[in-house]
């Protein structure tokens, strides 16, 4: 049996590939193929947009894919979030579609957009949440380029952000937030039924977190006096228990610990302070608890 | 008063911007803008993507632009077609959209595809190829990889292509040509009765013309005697008469003509073989017959 | 006798380089060496920075160079100008050093700068704008990016700007121009006395002015009947007089001139509709009055 | 005393580079020398094509030097094997050197080839195979392209391919294996016989074996409950005893190992079903058992 | 309360920016800014000239900056010298000025350059240099290509240089060296005693240092039977005392320790003879003692 | 039928590509296939490496093909030179194969070589030079990096040059030439009595003559009045009689020409002082006398 697997084509490919990699899978995408192949004989990759994936999912092409919420929403695919994977570009905060007019517009918020054109490649979501409101309003499908398209006769856009700046940069106020969207590994309803199949999700998505969780954490590793043991752990952050293990040079400890990447330029000094010597961070390829 | 003209966004954009450069107009496209400047007061340019431009000229949001009839056809748009460009990217044939199923596929012609599931980027001008044949079929959007689709359950595709050897190249087969596109210049209904517009469209459009037959045409000139001068005119395509000058030595006469590029090879041994000589071919910025 | 001749390291130097090549200079630029080598036993070139030039060409050096107004002034040196070449980057017109100030500062012209510090690469220039304006202020000198500077303390700033559109992005505004600059070619006094170098450098500015001009000119071509003759050489601009023959068919003649290539798009359909026909454009290498 | 080094120039060098750099050896090569610089005052590195190499490790010109078997074998040299270094670009895999014809071929088996026209660029060996097999061909001597030969008269070809994937590309079918071929590092006979070189190689393929053996393992730590250890160990593989200590608290044990990066991502779900936790993984630059 | 910190633009831009990353602070550059993000909000980053990075410093405009000391010298700055940081580009040695001549000077040492003329960037330097050494000559402010003004007229220059091979390459002859410079943290002196300041200051050098030193270190780890614990510990350098844990499996013991990854060589081979076993070597991150 | 045509694989095969774009024959090279499609129903090519080229063209696999004397010789192919086609890399000039040795090296001549070591790529025509002089020597095949070998325990090397300069960075010193290479269009002997083959061969010949002749050859226009025009005329090359129309303005005369490129630097400030007016250059596709 194979497990038929989406990998999204495009801006997330190659980011995707790697991840794949550090979670030891050799993804290998070859420039005319869609079909990258995987050294898994149990694993059938194929490559899709991310603006497809939920579909060819929901309807049995393949069996799971990775691809955005904000897809699975438009598409109103009915599929199986196995996991949410936050591995994007430039953040790790989910990414926004946004419902954006020129600063100079005097629409305040959505109300005001009643009759008005709003271009968006959303347009089913922004349908959806239009309707929730109440408003009528004329919501044209846009190939691109949505952030000039107030210039061009349009009254807003709904378009994607991760920081605001491309936004801004282009004149424009925010004036709501439509939907949040993360990566998320989706499976079709029978495939999740097959329990061979869902197994094999299971560890390769184990795997995928293991990957991700390893590029948020480093190894710290330092000596401590067993009089300064006590102070030193407290500093370190309670998530998992650090392995203490005595040294055979009396009264000395070896701390091994996994912490969080972000945190390490404040613990260092204090934990220095704290009596800790010799003290290491090393790079982690997994990290699963 | 300005002439708003949108120029196409993304494959054909750099061979555009050239085009213009040879036809008298510097385009600047600066990295984050979707207007480029243009070193023409009468002059407003805009980026859209080919596959909206004809509903942008259509709705009047700009007076007139650059896109592949296919989409003209596909949004259903009613526009004014100023001018066929042929400046295509590999060839100067029309791009064609094919009807392919897999090689070996029972299906042989479009009959055989009712009840059968079809993914193409171009949705109603193949709903309306199907519906003219009177055959009913799924068919599907696909955001591309389109070519790939049929090994997903597809059974066949409907795709743009030149040469058809990225068709072959994915194992397909072509049974049956959907339409044929070519670049074309189109203008808005209302800009088209603007008489300071429609000269404005008309001096561009032969700007732009005059510049691809430059591509297409070398200058040609040689030293003929008197007595060769038939034979050797005989030889150059009639397309247009040859401007021939008596030189100040006496008997001599100068040929200065332009012809096809592609024919220079056959005629220049022959030129010679006539009589003529010290031949020059030069080249052309711009041909306006 | 050799001529020594200092060409511009840095942002000018691939434009010269191919100036000189297409005046008929191949000066060779190898990775490692500051001496490009020419294909003109008589002219030996040598790499400076033009900031520089000016004072090695002064204390004789080398015999000429190519550098900017600008640095001239700033080195004080007392050089020949013996010619002035427009071949910059962007735009024809010579760049300018302006006095620029944060948009929100209160200083309003050069006047309110009094006790205040300006940042500057060109200090003795400054320095002397503001003697002449009776302006008391602190002018330190600038490595380079100058116009973040005033966010860093500085009430105001010189710099270099084409479009100032650099300025302007950095959020500065512009409140006087200190100088204008272009690119000279500049001699030394001595050599200048010298017959034999006089007229080698006087070749070369003819050959580099040729080919400068070519770069704004075209040839146009075209056959016209004899009754419309009159009028179709009133369309073509002044500046040189039409080469006009009598073709062997009687009756026509043939137009062949030079001119400027920003005036082809407006004239090309004025001929025409004059009567010219068969008109083509074609490039040139150099142009000499 | 010195010993002289051979490095493969070519599709090998940056590969070998990488590999030395791994082990301790930083070597520097420079665009215009074939000497590379190492940090290693008792090693002077030359750079060969892998052609050529044995031939100069034989004449001892080199002491030592990398290259493939098949040139080996191609030249007949007489040299010492000290080590097989997997290393090769694709995969862990020997290259072949096979005898391929034309998939429309009525060739079957290399007796087919009775006189017929083999082209190759590994002459003698293909001399020997054809000789060992009683057939007398016409070899040829193909300065590259040899797959496109069969298309050029030739009957058949010997070329070496990893995957076969470029041969079938061509319309190429495999009939048999000339000689398969690793990377090896070769000695002259005189300078293994010399301790000091002998000891000196020995080192220095001890760390390039740890370096190569690093990039096919990784470390693998996690905390365990003592009632769990046996089942943990038990499915470590059993290439190396993991290192088990007790921790300051009470019952837990940390298992530290090394495993086969490959194994990783099948033995990971195992372990903590088994009891593991705080799984890690982290990269190691070199392993030697 | 936030530092202001000063990071050198041009060459040693980038390796700055990774060591940062490496030391736990994300600094982003933008194309267009000088003003980079930092992901700490006690940090502010600005990026200036390493030739003026110490003005800015000594004027407080920011509170510490990275910068060679040369320039902090050239520029007679009083500021603070935090710690010195070597990461320079090719090697870890410090970089000298030195006193050059063209290979065929009769100039033997700096006394014969008694009314000389001598070109450099740094003129400060070289006028104190001489000063001190009771020599007269001129100095001229070079804007670069310094090694080649020796052919222009130059008696000599003061030039930067990691290991001659430039200079040697432009035939010049070093005869004095007139300062070395490494990379230094300076800080303004009210900074270092504001007491919030001066803390944070030393936590980032002590991160950056920890980044620097993980760079030539590397962790290692073996397992050796009780019998060969004192012979193997022997070998390890004194640097650090390495951590010992007695493992589960009696008589066996676990060595861990940090060691010079340039000794990694020499080292390895001499541990394994003297009985360890599984020896592994692992990348750092950060080595704090 | 078809006229097979062998192009050089390599160093040459993009600048041959472009003379035949420039002939008027589109060669468009695929990245896998050896065999370049070509816009001539008549024509067929292939790539061969210029080694091998004349060994195909003599055994009548492909008709004809461009490669060096060199070769030829080496190969000892009996072929038909039908031209020779300068059209090298870096000067016009022949490339010479020189029989080199270390400066350092006591040989003088030739002669001083007997029985020492010769690295060549070109074996049999070092070993036909050598004979004829009556010296013996051990000649090796160097697979490249020949200019080192001498470094390696050979004694000379025999190798090819255009300036030199490569052999003088390698501290060679040329002791004599052992051949001269142009690049030559060679034909198969029996192809050449094929009547159709030879016509077709002679007018691809005739064309690529004339896209070469173009490269060195300017167009020269000028207007002239009656009473200089001999004194103009005289400082034209006699190379061709240039074309002279008389001016419908009486009086005047237009003299266009084509004249060497080289020489228009000279030409053009003696023209002008000899009373020629608005002289433009022009550039040339093809020239054929």
């Amino acid at each position: 049996m194979k497990l038929k697997l989406g990998i999204p084509k495009g801006s997330l490919q190659d980011l995707t590939v790697k991840l794949f990699k550090k979670a030891g899978f050799n993804v290998n995408v070859s420039a005319r193929s869609y079909f990258p192949s995987v050294d898994d004989a149990e694993l059938e990759a194929v490559l899709f947009r991310a603006q497809e994936m939920s579909r060819y999912v929901e309807s049995g092409i393949i069996d799971c894919g990775i691809t955005g919420r904000d897809w699975v929403l438009e598409n109103g695919s009915r599929v199986i979030k196995a996991a949410e994977l936050v591995y994007a570009k430039q953040s790790l905060r989910p990414v926004r579609w946004v419902l954006a007019v020129p600063e100079s517009s005097p629409v305040k918020s959505a109300k005001d957009l009643k009759n008005k054109k709003i271009a968006t490649e959303l347009v089913s979501v922004t349908k959806s949440y239009l309707k929730k409101k109440g408003i009528k309003a004329d919501i044209e499908f846009s190939w691109g380029a949505t952030e000039a398209k107030t210039k061009m006769g349009m009254d807003a856009i709904v378009e994607v952000t991760e920081t605001g700046s491309s936004l801004r940069a282009n004149g424009l106020r925010i004036i709501d937030t439509i939907c949040e969207s993360t990566t998320q590994f989706v499976v079709n309803k029978k495939a999740w039924r097959n329990s061979w199949k869902k197994k094999k999700i299971e560890k390769i998505v184990m795997l995928l977190k293991g990957a991700i969780l390893a590029e948020q954490k480093v190894g710290l590793k330092m000596n401590v006096l067993e009089k300064n043991l006590d102070k030193v752990i407290a500093i370190l952050p309670a998530m998992k228990k650090p392995t203490v293990s005595s040294l055979s040079e009396k009264g000395w400890f070896d701390i091994d610990t996994i912490i969080d990447e972000q945190v390490v330029k404040e613990i260092i000094p204090r934990l220095k302070k704290a009596g800790a010597q010799g003290i290491i961070e090393y790079p982690l390829n997994k990290v699963i608890y």
